[in-house]
């Protein structure tokens, strides 16, 4: 098979205000190679997601000056460069328990790499409330929260009576049996109790930052047009 | 088909420490008049669950002097004489909302037939969380929590980090869509991050009410024997 | 049971910004009518979700001064007075299909009943493509969209290549066989290709019109403080 | 990323009077160390649950005076003083098969970590139901019985026909097929014909020990408040 | 559409030993007349299965003399001379609660129809099971068991550790939430620790009789051939 | 734990006609060894599945002289004597497709182990029809035919409609996709258009065995008792 | 709502060779005749599929002259003339059972709605294998045949293996349980063991119909571009 | 087992046009190497798919000269000579994104084996429309186009509504979550908007290409016979 073999939308980020991220999970190394020298060719930088660390090394040792990899997330930044920040921190980043801390940690990294600071709220699972409640406060500040959890997804129901924010949830894999590899996660978060959370796929960090950087985006739209609606 | 088309277990009581139940549901007026006879020839007296209210009305013109007929819970006692009850109250019911006030209603009138009291809380669902903090002190001298609530079920985990009792989860099919008719709620209670609930069937409030009743009876038994371990 | 069987959330309104709505499925008529009181007695209003025809008729005939009803969302404001509306229409309901005209009501009633203007963008499904390309650019205006769809829950992923604002999909029960009862169009929307997509329930256009209402929040907080960020 | 990754809920034990255990699975090395060196610090003890031989061996390596590893059950003591244990053995810990031996082994080893005391019984499944019939006197006597069983779970329905106390089921994943890793066994517990089941998550040893804690401390208490209700 | 609409099986009884029954269910009362009209032509009788007591009486005011209707069951025999039936009564039909009667009429009903006598043994549930056990000398006389439950679907794993003959489960609907319409029941079946046991589809009580009938044939051709193996 | 934990049920063949397999999946080699050991302490001999080719390997090693092993099947005879067979072969087997010889020779291996006789019928799954038909004739003088079949499972419906002797559905995890493990096939077998087939859990050519060594049982004991019926 | 709630995609036609057709299920009177008077003003015709007696009743008393319903399938014929008709059959459309009658006739009235012939052949499911063998020659010389059978599909697999032309899948909801509402019937279709068969959603005969129209119109292109490839 | 274990179904290219193909998975090296062994002796090609890198590295050992194997669709010929190919290309073979590349090839090299030629058509998904519509007016002019996605499965969609020929849809098991192995996409190309779509198994290149080649044989057919219907 002799044509190409990726056709890439460098278009994405005209349309949406943020780049297409390369997925890497389920391709090969090859496949990945091609894809970095496309983007190098046109000096564009890029996201990579779901990239395992022993592949992530086979690919450094080609392209170790310019590959940014963080284990944790399993994310690297390719040949970027940092953009300028938000000067505030408008998206809080709330995880139920230290299993989560991967998911928590893609957020993170996919809102820095579209230049949108975030805090790390960690371990405020509701079997120990008291650690969610004396955080209320400073989570009411924020105009959108990310809310990780997995097994029975208990936090966002819990945030969502208490905060008036834009609440993402990102169910989590995390437990087993009854748990269904996140799937009683996030049917309880889109049957909440608690009113107007939204949910994104499970395990899925980089897509809750999409959607925390799609409001971000109106935000900031907003306030240029006007101070008052 | 000329055999005989009931045969009950009048030995369960003395097996058990109470009585087999009557489940109306799918019987017809026909089978169930035989039963509620059979009941009647030997002195014996009988709860029915999952009793309609249409069935009910018809069988109260039959047997009405000795049917005691809840339309909320859909029980009925047959033939019954209230049986000594506990001095104190064993069991607290808690239950999230106002749609779940029929199982809640079945795990009482339950409760009450066997001889064990039990106290209500309604609405305590976390969207609201001040409903439920307000009610934690009292909820903490209770040796049996039973705990009910649909959709998200994540009433059964935040009560599970905070009371030390034992807690029984009815989830409900109250909810639709991702609330899957009470799956959600069930597998979130199965999965909680708070540890030792355990759960019955969906809207199965008698079935709670049995499992509280078990471990009254456990504790009765442990205080007839001594006041120490 | 002589006890309370209601304990309503005043207070969500200074937490969320937004009233506790009434959902009506599966509650009985003296149990609303017992709630509408309360409501009354307090001077507040309340929006009632999944109505009923039937059961408004029955209302109405009680209530009728203070209730207003629309069929095809099925909702009700009662006791409501119109709030001070926003001055533009920060929100866009996309619907896919016809069927999935009830669904895009809730939403607009939901809104409407919280003083957000939204706009109507019907028929728009992904099997006439023309219809949603000849929108495209009005919809890039607005700072959040909803997008309705049932079947194969195309739509979403086709606006969500196309538009920067923050999207939020709604899952209808349309359709039959493989749609599931709305099971495939949440999936879909879900696991979408497109970046960012956030998912309420299943019909769930209270709740998409919750979310959205959460981030027109934000944005007013944010233009309140400063118009750079 | 620099903030703390851990936050642990010490409280646990004051509000429920037993300890939060450490879910070992899916937690790398270098975080179950970092946890472990905070327990260390407090001079807390600590369960450590799904502990894979491998990774319990390299801790081990760097822990061992303090750490007591049981491979069946796959969990450890950590940091550990024995408690006072109960004088007599108030759980009964049931198991169908020789797959089973596993989680049962868990259920003893949490009680015992909490100084419970328990009676294991074995391969009783029904298939040989001769087994279980010569234990039912025996059974009998115990306020707490944990049933473990997989495959079609039919071990607890028995029981629960048969004996009186408080009747705990840990389904497990054992058996294939129509098994369903677990899920056939425990919507058999739960749908079960005997009345007062109560059920944890599939192969949860660890939760229906807390469930059985939390039985055994309600007993405890009530023998202290008085020796008749 | 002009042309023939049913186009029967009339030599199934020469291949199989038994006839075509007409499944009734989801036939108009149009279809199941001119269905009826070409047996009657034919001479040749017909047995019909889930006729719906309210189309049994519309079919009965034109078809009267020929048409023998048990609503419990909801069988029809049609046209029907009863055969020379088996002088012993290979057949054992074990029913578990009296929910699942109509499951064990239709199975006797089919058989009697194919001129086999069964017996039956009720209310045997493993819930109390004393009342199996007084049964089990009896029931290991049988070379063909069906054995009928809902629920849990617990009655055939202990029979098939009691008793050596054939074994053909019966799962039935009966139940709610864990129960899911008989799919835990029929997995329960399937995946028992029982050895050798043959399940047929939910409420299938006819496909039970066939299966039983191709054994009782099997036997009889094995008999006229030769006494020894 | 210094309490046993093996507990056999050497009774089973008196009760059943046959012994109680030793299912080797998820047992470890230290448990097969002491069952193994007790096995030999008592002179009884075992059929031992799903034994692994590497832990047969390494039991081998250890008991040589009395583990016959076969890799296809996965089974193993353990201090056997072969019985006295049948003298016809009263069982045959038919597989759809290549992919199906493993259970194939599970169900022959086990019927062997018991004494009983079956022949084998390869690949004749229906998409090439003329190798099931050209062997119609000789399969319809079998009292048993045990049918194997995944993906579609089509097989033993085509079957169920051509031969009258008892048919035992073996569906396979064969395939992928909408086959589901062997889901697909299993449902199709349960809700066959053919009357009268009876099903076996996913893969289980043990079970399958039993329930064709039930049939063949009742055959003998009916043989015994006279020659007419 | 006062703005326009019908936008129809009458450029289908043009895109696509056929119409847009009205799904009337879940659709309301007043929507239903709205979308009518449209399709009049236009002088345009519409197939309207799924379109209930009970509804079909009510629409008939006002536009009677332009209606033609057909209550088997379903379907009514809105402001049609007839086309001009393929010459010959192109389409076989077979099923199974007599229950699967309603898709049958669904997709014959499209085909006919379209122009195109087809010969239907029923009640040739694979139970009674010879009524399906006697028609293999004649179906042999079809271009595309639609398959229609519910239970476990075993139709398409057997068709699949014996004519070459397209074979279009129809599943069905026929049967009950392990059917799964067509589920088993769709999943067997996908993953058969018969190469090239291709699948339509559960019960949608409509779609059967375009499918296969897909297919005739290639062909109609292709054989006027020239006669050989 | 002394019999053979292999019938090959080599009349199949009589019946339909085209010869079996061997489905690699779960076979041993020995039963492929001794179905090849049968090839050979017959002088017969086959087609091998599913065929694992390191199973084909030792076949291609053994029988090198004759094995044309490609890593990427992991499809192999075996003996085989290049049939005369179409002169046109009839087939297009359209893919969503870089993960669906493996499935497009086997749909190629499937087709390339049977003489057919077809084009590809890469990364065009709809998260970047754009790159569809730039080719919509090529594809128009396909008599059968495959369509292969994952994830969403939105792709199917909107080419049904863009393009007139017959689309055969290859939903794949890319994505994770919500998209469950690619149930999400084949749910959602069966249940699209767009009318007419014809779907495969998940993966399933091999059988798209079936269902396209009996596509293609039938317009071959018409051609023959005569220039107009």
């Amino acid at each position: 098979m002799k044509d190409r073999d990726v056709r890439l939308d460098f278009a994405r980020s005209d349309r949406l205000g943020f780049d297409e991220a390369i997925l890497c999970a389920r391709k090969s190394d090859a496949q990945l190679s091609r894809i970095m020298d496309e983007y190098l060719s046109r000096g564009a930088s890029a996201l990579m997601t779901r990239l395992d660390p022993a592949v992530a090394a086979r690919l450094l040792s080609s392209h170790e000056a310019r590959l940014d990899y963080d284990p944790i997330s399993q994310t690297a930044y390719f040949n970027w460069t940092p953009p300028r920040h938000t000067d505030f921190e408008p998206v809080a980043v709330v995880s139920a328990g230290s299993s989560d801390i991967p998911q928590a940690a893609e957020v993170i990294r996919t809102l820095t790499y579209f230049g949108v600071r975030a805090e790390r709220f960690i371990d405020i699972g509701v079997a120990g409330l008291w650690r969610l409640l004396q955080e209320v406060d400073r989570l009411k500040t924020f105009p959108v929260v990310v809310a990780i959890a997995g097994m029975d997804g208990a936090l966002p129901s819990v945030l969502g009576g208490l905060i008036p924010g834009s609440i993402i949830c990102v169910p989590t894999s995390t437990g087993y049996g009854a748990a269904r590899d996140g799937e009683t996660a996030f049917c309880a978060a889109l049957s909440s109790c608690a009113p107007g959370l939204a949910v994104v796929n499970i395990d899925n960090g980089y897509g809750a930052a999409c959607a925390a950087y799609r409001i971000v985006n109106a935000i900031r739209q907003c306030q240029r047009r006007s101070p008052s609606d």
